[in-house]
């Protein structure tokens, strides 16, 4: 024991992680020639073994209770997931008499296998045996430790010994299995422990001798799983090993090769994937990576990496988020915000130029949509940042775009757009970025889409409207509209409509230059009426107001007398609530007096991507 | 945009996975003959760029405070990373304040190189490079899209305008640094953003077209950085592709290779080190793997990666719970806790299993160390289930063992041993174990190690202390003496104490038949004196009971009479909390009444691994 240091401080060797890394050595590699595995594809889905309700299980502070359990069996049948392993019946009572419940109660679908796992030892064995009577469909789930290190200083048995362990299991299992469950249709699964730290050929040598015993053959299968218990090696020398045994197992056609990857280096998602590539038919795994330590690798992170790769996982993950619910529930451990594909940020964009090139993503899916005449959800997805589909996982893409200080004119357009079905032409975007960059400057957190409503209404639509022909006397004032929400409700149609704008703008001294449509979008506006920007010019300079009424006429106007109140208070683009003292008073129509002074210019900002 | 469907349920399509995989299309693979990679282990680190305050401050909801960047930028110098990406100058007010900061106040140790990230823009490339005048060692590091969903959905380019746009970037950023960057040391490198989505020959006639004029040569190098900006392929892809780039790219002696992995598949570490197998030198990525989305590459788990393969990663983990403190702190994001090597969980075991691996390979460890007379900790690191020693890392052993209803003899006797420096003989933690088991199964939750003591006190130490004699006149009583801990207050020594021990056992009609020491551990004891364990054997039953007194020969008849006085009551181990109507009352020395009845034996558990 050790432990005397545990009330030292660290060793001084640790101080610059430089003699640390002596006490340690290098993974030995894989003699194997003629590699194969790197050429090849994932193609089709393996076999999928949950083990949340057993090693998952294990893994917890406070292990599952039996409602807990249950949570996520039903969790996990409802997915799809057609294998499970429900427990460790001789680890504790509770484990034993969930699977009790499982069985007796009748709660296992049809298509569903449960399996149990058991360590090598006779009276261990008969228990586990005794927990699966009356099922219908189970496998058990024999392993002892084969590496080298446990051989020595666990178990004290050479290899013989290590090999007759699994053997005399395996003769253990049939033989009570014989005695008690006769209607059942009974699986086998047999686990190398430490398998990733154990010599290959002694692994084939247990693997082989155990098949001597439970003799597979067609419909008589065997699992053979092959655990990196603790993880230790790349995901690549992984690999090796299991091309190596896809090369040199006997029998291969009624072996079913199943991987079991821990995650201690970080890298159990990349040493299934490549096991797979290598020849394993099954991987056993969590939901959002529980287990010992680091955790199990991830079943969702792997059947949604298949997924995005066009191969169907056979597993339902449309309602990530209420798995992920269930799990957190089951586990009482939060998932992490930047879990792949489930984290609450994973579909999430901040900055600037990653929020454009999004917003230009959608646009184009639609308009690729809108030629092809299909929903959008219909055709190849290729949105830039996001490698799925939010909606594909039954998210909404409200959340894909969020405003700080990092965000820039893409993700502000989104916003407007996406939540508030307004479709800000591009340079009006180049101004009111500049507001809400410096407001999130000023106020260092999160703008929330309302949030950042309410600033476009104050700098541009809420402005107050003064006396066009009494401020403007002699100074030209020359505009372009764009109109994004149009509503007809004066005259006739579209054209009958300008010219009644032409004509009431032309009365205060105002020539429409152009009338554009703003982009449009697909978001449905949330409020009734027509939505017009328009693009003052006045003594050489740009202000913009907006205007949103009942109908383009009345809006038009709005945004008109907006821009030009802003161009006599001479400010690009005013921050409501940094600059509250200069905002003016509220003017009625026709007054003329009460108009504060020009403020001087603030700080421009260069734009960003 | 497709926003409309945010306020729709889910597509039909997605409801079962099946037709959503038809939207996706499987990862190109790469024409790599002869591939080499495979057969590289890594021996030496690489150089890393922590991005922390770019990549990974542009991903928070709540980008850093000026204080915060502080404190993430005096942590990674602390930790002894070299360079270090500082900022995105042109993407806040705040992004460019820090940088001048740092300049101004002169807070860059001369060994470190801090680096600015810049889009291929005129007038973004002019106000970055002004951020770093006066700077003594900085780097340029420009970038742009390269993609074919970006050249054509994003910026509406054809290839050679995208070529054109980073080679005039570069002239840009040389003649912007000729004018403002006199004395500075400075290096430039570029990024072909989404380079895994760009056609690699495409990449590369770009990354040459840039070398074209940055002209690198001996004493110029050129960091040419990869990024996985959004990860999409398996990591043995992106090994393929970065094999092919170091075979490929020209003045490969000038340029030093760089990757920046993302972590959307899950694989991100992965990525890193194969792409390292395949000839990159250099990795860009967040501590704790913070950064966009899922984060960048975790530098914490690719160090710690090296470490346990023997390699020394030149950076400093001695205090990873400071590191993570502070990470947290800056970041406002949790550390998980199955995060690998920086977790609360990672070096914890619930499992019996693994708890009885753990402390045989501590004790193994320990007799190694005994036998080469050396400490431990300079021994080769080999304890089952830790793939790394705490200690260096920072950590204690304490929390390496946790004990819930999963948990084994091997566990509870770790921590009667590491916590309370009690060692136990083999068959009294089998009989401990059970009422450990029992307790956790009846509450349900984490049983602390103090609470483990308690429960040990209250079955086997604490025991009413009945008079012997009186109880079994007529009744042979034999016993085994396990002293643990020895102190030899009466008479000389060992001997002298054991037959004062003797003698007065013999008194009370109890035979010593033999007295052992117990394994010795090396955790000292938290209290003073001896303990002895006495296993006694009545009427063919064997009780356990233990002594903790003064000296040797004041524990042992504790022990003994507090394991008669358990056989007396029959029960093979009471669990105090879980039947308190059965504890016996006090009873005083030499009073024989008031014995309650043995009570029924408790369901027997099978014991567990």
């Amino acid at each position: 024991m050790t432990t005397a240091e545990s009330e030292t401080t660290a060793h001084p060797e640790a101080a610059g992680g430089r003699s640390a890394a002596a006490r340690y050595r290098p993974f030995a590699p894989v003699a194997l020639a003629g590699r194969r595995w790197p050429d090849n594809a994932i193609t089709t889905a393996p076999r999928w073994l949950s083990t949340d309700l057993r090693d998952g299980n294990q893994s917890l502070a406070e292990p599952m209770t039996p409602d807990r359990k249950m949570a996520m069996f039903d969790l996990l049948t409802g997915m799809g997931y057609k294998e499970i392993e429900v427990g460790f019946p001789v680890a504790s009572q509770d484990d034993f008499t969930f699977v009790r419940r499982l069985i007796e109660r009748d709660l296992i679908p049809d298509d569903v296998r449960i399996s149990v796992l058991v360590p090598a030892r006779d009276e261990l064995i008969r228990r586990t045996v005794e927990s699966l009577e009356g099922a219908r469909r189970a496998t058990v789930h024999l392993y002892n430790a084969t590496s080298p290190l446990f051989r020595r200083v666990v178990f004290g048995m050479n290899r013989d010994e290590c090999k007759d362990l699994a053997v005399q299991g395996t003769r253990l299992v049939m033989k009570y299995a014989d005695k008690m469950l006769g209607g059942c249709d009974l699986g086998f699964e047999y686990s190398p422990e430490l398998f990733n730290d154990t010599e290959l050929e002694f692994s084939l040598e247990v693997c082989e001798a155990v098949m001597d015993v439970w003799r597979p053959g067609p419909g008589r299968e065997i699992v053979l799983n092959f655990p990196t218990t603790v993880e230790r090696s790349l995901p690549n020398v992984f690999a090796d090993q299991i091309e190596w045994l896809d090369r040199n197992l006997s029998r291969r056609r009624d072996v079913c090769l199943s991987v079991h990857p821990h995650n201690d280096r970080g890298t159990g998602v990349a040493s299934a994937e490549m096991a797979l590539l290598a020849g394993a038919q099954r991987v056993e795994g969590c939901l959002f990576g529980n287990g010992e330590r680091a955790g199990n690798v991830c079943l969702v992170t792997l059947g949604l990496n298949m997924l995005t790769h066009g191969v169907d996982p056979g597993v339902d993950f449309s309602d990530l988020d209420g798995v992920r619910r269930t799990v957190e529930y089951c586990n009482e451990l939060a998932v992490h915000p930047r879990h792949p594909y489930g984290g609450d940020l994973v579909y999430t964009a901040f900055s600037g130029s990653h929020q454009d090139a999004i917003k230009k993503g959608f646009d184009s899916l639609e308009e690729a949509a809108a030629r092809a005449g299909a929903p959008a959800g219909d055709l190849p997805w290729e949105v830039p940042y996001l490698p799925l589909d939010p909606q594909d996982v039954g998210r909404t893409y409200e959340a894909v775009v969020r405003i700080n200080s990092q965000s820039g004119k893409g993700g502000v357009a989104y916003v407007m757009s996406a939540w508030h079905g307004m479709n800000l032409p591009r340079p009006l975007q180049l101004d009111f970025v500049r507001v809400v960059q410096e407001t999130a400057d000023a106020e260092g957190g999160e703008i929330t889409p309302d949030r950042v409503r309410g600033l476009f209404d104050r700098c541009y639509l809420e402005y107050p409207l003064l006396p066009i022909p009494l401020v403007f006397t002699g100074e030209p004032v020359t505009v372009e509209l764009h109109i994004d929400r149009e509503r007809f409700d004066v005259g006739g149609g579209r054209s009958d409509c300008v010219r009644v704008v032409r004509e009431a703008l032309a009365r205060w001294g105002v020539e429409v230059r152009a009338v554009h449509r703003a982009a449009s979008g697909s978001a449905p506006p949330r409020e009734a009426g027509a939505v017009v920007y328009a693009e003052c010019r006045v003594g050489g300079r740009t202000f913009w107001g907006a205007g949103a009424d009942r109908d383009v006429p009345a809006a038009a106007l709005s945004a008109v007398r907006a821009g030009v109140t802003r161009a006599r208070l001479d400010r690009p683009a005013a921050v409501p609530g940094a600059a509250s003292e200069a905002v003016p008073p509220q003017v009625g129509e026709g007054e003329g007096a009460g108009i504060p002074a020009p403020r001087a210019a603030r700080p421009k900002l260069v734009s960003r991507r």
